[in-house]
């Protein structure tokens, strides 16, 4: 699978079937050559959070193991509520 | 590091210091979440193979484990002369 082809600008849906938002980047690790976490342009619909602070939209970052499938969509793993 | 930020789009070095090409996506294999490959687009200077059998960009396919170091450009190690 390829990233730049296959990934990026992908919409992340979570475990109920909301739309997050879409892959902008991917965080590698070079030292271990593996994939570290996504990064996602958080969908405009957003909370408060969305709506203070920032002029930008704000991007949030997922760790690549919260994914559960990657298909047409991107479907995280259940919210387990740790924080990262 | 990031993708699109910071590799996407790099030059090559083989470790004769001579450019190959750019960065153009990464293979990722995600069952076991590893960075496969580097997917580049060949410097069009590139030899008789480039000029016979096709009209688009070429593109060649460099295992991750062939890049020595990820700086301003990428450098690759030493050939080792072995069929991919």
């Amino acid at each position: 699978m390829r990233l730049l082809d296959d990934i990026i600008g992908k919409e992340i849906l979570d475990s109920s079937a909301n739309i997050l938002g879409k892959v902008k980047d991917i965080e590698i690790d070079t030292a271990s050559n593996r994939i570290d976490s996504i990064i996602i342009t958080k969908s405009s619909k957003g909370g408060l959070t969305n709506k203070i602070g920032s002029s930008k939209p704000s991007e949030e970052i997922i760790p690549f193991d919260r994914i559960a499938k990657i298909g047409d969509k991107i479907i995280l793993k259940e919210e387990l509520n740790f924080q990262y």
